[in-house]
């Protein structure tokens, strides 16, 4: 669906997290120059409240490009679109009762194109890298961000590389190769991908879409907490819960919840946020335990959600800061909880999540036994993708 | 989303497709007792078209939901909703230049809950019987209507079991497992799942919810013609190519196309529809051929699509009927031919197609160069779901 002419975008400037460091929107840029650390999109929240209303969604379009007023994208014949966003917030009855927490939620992510969360972030990224004039692109993936990157860059017509760990299960890697991508197994986790992949960056000019080395993944991936506020009307749940490898989902949110409080759609009532992550590659957790302002790389990362193994990220800094204002909390769930919870899901909801989908759901079994979560409480858990793509683990 | 009121069905009573036997449709049945074929639901679509107006859509959900006055489900809290339906119909472009077709269209059915279109098929038949009372639900498959219906079951709380050639990918066993389902593997093909499921449907009273033996399923897969046409814009393609197993979704848009036109919807212009097999399993294309107005079964069946490995089907006098009705044609393509296009589709439009999908393409390809197919026009693809689930053909 391409016609030429503009969007409602009121994207302003780029602004650097730490230093505040104001960047021209209209450049192909990755971080601040100062720090080296993430960008972030501002918007004329004003203007986009005028027509950003409550009322203006019953036609907008089912997808994450209903909230257009506050995506970056300037013109529409460069928005790239595979069907992304706008999925189910499921009220898991049957769930919720086995496990004692009667308003458990499961946002699930699996009916994304290329079967996860990754395709939110990518969408964005891609057709800003396409409108900022970008010509081939690049990124270290651990999975499911290597396949939505390789989709959206054939759908826009770019070249992509991909750097993949070498025991990357095959089926990643036969996504982003039947997508066309050009795909480097790396021998190491996915920091050693991202060295890697920056070589192309210098030899050969390609634009990194690394997440939150760039600036719109972000604002793909806030648009979960657009979607969950107006999924429940304009109200926030009292807890999230979210895997966290990058964390850019976790940031994402907090990020829109204050855009949305300052646009009048909700009060200053926040979820507590939860991350979640392996007790075999838990760097956040780790932190937040110490109450450390930033994370230190987790050495010898090992878990078969592949999504959570990341030893460090480069937002560290923004989850962390996330987690302690909301009065939020971090733990680490083992493998094993992993492979148990999924079936406890699958069975209840119909919902085969992934891992990281799962280790939400051990996570909040977890905080309900001690007493963190209240039974009564309404709690939002995360299914990042599809369970398909992890079947090998259960063999 | 349950909440206790009625739905807007118009549903009537069902009849035979063979000898237009009559029957009531709030019992749980499965054929027609006389001729043992397929049953069709039939709707009061003079009251339907009072309220399915062209003008409504702008508010209906954006599921297959939307067209629920021609649904047979009765009660709202009978909906077993995991997101199936109104799935992107892509205008593929940079394919449509590669191919020299430029009006091709992909319907990806990818981003349906379970990864295919067989989400269409299984929430409606599911939904139905529940609400007919039925407590456990059995189905043979060659794979994604085993995940598909495994995945409803599970939302829905009935018990289910999935009988697979045993030699059926992986992937497709462990979806079923951890969605709770029951799963037996039976040496032999979907014909031979059909008759072991048979002898628990005899002892234990399971509702068999196989293909066009029970009502439903076709009820959810007509949706596909309805979205087709209000895609654009209440036309319809000059050429619709379809990847034909037991060919429910075929007979079930020729359905849709005469309940909208009798709603007033669409006029009596028809797309030519294709039915594409595979050269080792094609009882569909050589029946066609033949002229016969049934097909025989197809001897030593075999393909790396297993949605195609059908040898025997049902409703083949009804795909027959729409083929020839429609000045359609049928052909069978290689597996070859079907990995060849898997990357050809993926690289133009960042849709990783099943080989189902693939097999399209290439149908569409050669009906091109045969001058069946002229360059100016229109034709939609079915991708009918993830190439993810056959990511192993691809190694």
């Amino acid at each position: 669906m391409t016609t030429d002419c503009s969007t409602t975008s009121t994207l302003l400037h780029l602004e650097c997290g730490i230093c505040s460091k104001k960047y021209d929107s209209e450049q192909l840029i990755n971080m601040c120059s100062d720090c080296s650390r993430p960008l972030l999109a501002r918007y004329d929240l004003k203007k986009a409240a005028e027509t950003l209303t409550a009322e203006s969604f019953s036609s907008r379009p089912p997808s994450l490009w209903r909230y257009e007023e506050v995506l970056p994208v300037r013109r529409k014949e460069n928005v790239i679109s595979l069907g992304e966003g706008w999925t189910k917030l499921h009220l898991a009855k049957r769930l919720g009762k086995e496990i004692g927490c009667e308003n458990t939620y499961i946002k699930d992510e699996s009916t994304n194109a290329t079967g996860s969360f990754k395709a939110r972030g990518l969408t964005m990224a891609v057709s800003r890298a396409l409108e900022l004039g970008a010509k081939e692109l690049s990124i270290p993936s651990a999975g499911n961000a290597g396949g939505a990157m390789s989709a959206y860059a054939a759908a826009a017509g770019l070249k992509s590389h991909v750097f993949m760990p070498k025991d990357v299960p095959m089926l990643f890697q036969v996504e982003c190769k039947e997508l066309g991508a050009d795909v480097t197994l790396v021998d190491g986790l996915i920091n050693d991908c991202g060295a890697k992949a920056k070589e192309g960056v210098k030899e050969f000019g390609w634009f990194d879409v690394s997440t939150l080395k760039e600036p719109y993944r972000l604002e793909g991936k806030k648009t979960m907490g657009y979607e969950i506020a107006e999924q429940m009307s304009w109200t926030l749940p009292d807890v999230i819960i979210y895997p966290t490898g990058g964390g850019t989902g976790l940031v994402g949110m907090w990020k829109a919840f204050s855009e949305l409080e300052e646009m009048g759609l909700i009060t200053s009532k926040r979820p507590r946020m939860v991350c979640v992550q392996s007790t075999g590659c838990a760097p956040i957790v780790r932190a937040f335990q110490e109450g450390a302002k930033h994370a230190t790389l987790w050495e010898g990362a090992a878990t078969l959600a592949d999504g959570l193994r990341v030893p460090v990220a480069v937002g560290d800094f923004l989850i962390l800061q996330a987690l302690r204002d909301s009065g939020g909390t971090a733990l680490a769930v083992t493998d094993q909880e992993m492979i148990d919870f999924t079936r406890v899901m699958g069975r209840n909801t119909g919902i085969f999540p992934a891992p990281e989908g799962a280790a939400c759901l051990a996570a909040q079994v977890r905080l309900l036994k001690d007493g963190w979560i209240k039974p009564h409480e309404s709690v939002v858990l995360f299914n990042t993708g599809s369970g398909l793509k992890y079947a090998h683990v259960y063999v």
